[in-house]
Order: structure tokens, then C-alpha cells, then sequence
């Protein structure tokens, strides 16, 4: 029942990643410099925010470091165009890759209590008086920010 | 423990569903006309394919009949611009509204074990052999089609 339970709830993050991976390969670099609509964000500003926010789901969800913190101020602080590129399309592709394999890994060997256990930004005592703060809940939201911008990325042909 | 499970899976749901009640309710009836992206659907056109695609859940997740299935044609089979809208933006708002308050109260409802229960597009034999293809998948799935759609909505000002 546990092993079904995981499979299920991995499966979204999974198909949202599968589908990105799909739409970043076919990408050349001029490509990646389109707007998902005019005065939008570009592609490339796109890959490196989902980058920056799923590696931030390592330490949130107790399951490493993170890897790539040095995005966060191009793609999470700053909005785009304001910042240079810190990485080429071909090592931020690539960091896309490593932090996404690194969250599919570790969590498709959370037992159900270990879904359910906090996250780490918040305190025992937040925690106690809300357990719905849990680590299944960060991740069901993170799917849900990732397949928001793939509908954006979606309208950029 | 089952009661924070639900909790916790049904949490997503309702957000973007409030996300897109206060959205709706914002917008009157020359904006709901506005084109997400030029040439892309209109905001008309989402707040319609939404709630067919929500009312369909009714009888996938077995808690009831369709109550709009009118809305098929016009927002699931053709594309925007080709049919004439069925619905006021009025009745449609309204559509959108109970077909989610119908969702919802269901699902809250659900044990643990209930969501692990086949949905009523497969055959016994196929879920069977793949016991992923429940009522969670289902309703994790249309929570991101709901959230892929939220952030083309969003780029709609």
C-alpha cells in the first residue's frame, strides 16, 4: 500500500519533469531566448528559475544540500533580464538535469510516515499546531509550480 | 494519519481553485474575451475547459453524474472560436462554482483506501495490472491541468 501510495503521488512530478526535459532539449540557444508571450519571461529564464527552485527542494525536504545556489540570484530574486545569465544554456540544461534526478531519487524511497514528517522550514512548534506543513505538501506544490510554467512555456513556438 | 493524508493531497486542489475563483470574479465580460497570448485561447474559452474537464472528474472519481456535459463541444472538442459559447459568463462562473464545491466535498470525504480505488475509465483487468491508475492519480492529474492552465491565465492582464 505504501510502495502504490509513493508511485502515485511521484507520478505528476514525474511526467512535469519528463515533459520539460522534452521541451528544454528541443531548444536551441536562440530558441531559449524567446518569451512565452510579448514582455515575458524568456525560455531561458524559465529553466533557470524551475533550476533554482527545485534545488532548493533538497534541503527543504531534508534530502541533501543544495547544488546550484548561485541561481537563485538570476532566477528567484531578480526578475529576468535584470541579471546576467550566470550559467550557458548547455550547463544550466544540464543542472536542470542534476537536481531533478537528485529529488526523484530520494523521494521514491520516502515510506508514507516519511511523507508526512515536516519540512524543514518550518519549526516544531508551527509544525505541531499545522501537520499539514509536511514534506508531501512541499513537494505536491512544487509539481503545481512546475506545470504553471510549462502551460506558460507551452504558448512559445 | 488518513485525515492528514487527505488533508494534504486535497490542500493543492483548493488552492488553485481559489486562485482561479478570485480570478474569474475579477474579471468582467470584455476581459474574460482577453486572448491569454495573441492568437492563444481566450480567458472565456479556460473558464469553459476547466469546468468540463472538472465536471468530467464527477463520474471518473465515482461521486456523482456530470451536471454540464453541454459544455463538451464548445470546450473540449473544439478548439476556441469555432463553436458558439453555450453559457453566459455568468452561468458559466456559476458552472465553474458548483462543479468544484461538488468536487471538493466529495474528496474530503475520502479514506486513505478510497483514493486508492481504480477510477472508472479502466477495466478491472488493466488496474489490476497497473493499481496506479486510482482516484489520487486522477485528481492529482487534473489539480496540475488546472495549474498548467492558471499560469497562461496568468499572463493575461
Amino acid at each position: 500500500m505504501d510502495e502504490l501510495f509513493v508511485a502515485t503521488v511521484v507520478s505528476p512530478w514525474k511526467q512535469v519533469v519528463k515533459r520539460l526535459d522534452e521541451r528544454w532539449a528541443s531548444l536551441n540557444d536562440e530558441q531559449l531566448e524567446m518569451q512565452v508571450a510579448p514582455c515575458k519571461n524568456r525560455l531561458f529564464y524559465l529553466l533557470g528559475h524551475l533550476t533554482a527552485v527545485h534545488d532548493r527542494m533538497l534541503p527543504l525536504l531534508g534530502i541533501g544540500e543544495r547544488l546550484h545556489p548561485e541561481l537563485d540570484d538570476a532566477y528567484i530574486t531578480n526578475p529576468d533580464r535584470t541579471v546576467p545569465d550566470p550559467f550557458s544554456s548547455d550547463d544550466l540544461k544540464q543542472a536542470w538535469s542534476e537536481v531533478n534526478a537528485a529529488i526523484t531519487s530520494a523521494v521514491e524511497k520516502f515510506s508514507h510516515d516519511d511523507w508526512l514528517k515536516k519540512h524543514t522550514a518550518v519549526s516544531d512548534v508551527d509544525f505541531s499546531k499545522d501537520p499539514t506543513r509536511n514534506r508531501l505538501a512541499v513537494f505536491l506544490s512544487r509539481t503545481n509550480h512546475a506545470s504553471f510554467h510549462t502551460g506558460q512555456i507551452a504558448l512559445a513556438k
